[in-house]
């Protein structure tokens, strides 16, 4: 088994509520300099066979219409 | 600036429900072998001070009673 972290964004140009919810809170709570803020979905997973890893993604665990993703493989003990 | 990446995880022993649901949707898509899906959020930001990143955690970005967060520090063009 093979350990993998998918890391899913919103693309560019899509609207990102979340990350904008966010960078007009941080100023209110004292952190100031904090700009380009994007929430995204982190999936991590064991998988047997890792070319699975981008159909899964395209079929599930992203909306490839609005989103981006990428597939890290990590260490099998990470 | 840097570029820095956050990933909040729910803690080991908390409920995660939407990464039960993809395990058990995965099999029905055709998708074998998949184990261990965990579903957590993925923030990604420019901050001047890194220093801030794990004050804003705490108090912002995760809830720190059921999640865990790790912060990686990216260069600053990516």
């Amino acid at each position: 088994m093979i350990r993998a972290r998918v890391l899913i964004r919103p693309k560019a140009g899509i609207l990102d509520p979340q990350g904008e919810a966010v960078e007009r809170a941080l100023p209110a709570l004292g952190f100031t300099g904090a700009a380009n803020v994007h929430i995204g979905r982190l999936v991590e997973l064991d998988v047997e066979d890792p070319q699975q890893l981008e159909p899964m993604c395209e079929k599930l665990l992203a909306n490839p219409l609005i989103e981006d993703y990428e597939v890290q493989l990590l260490d099998a003990g990470s």
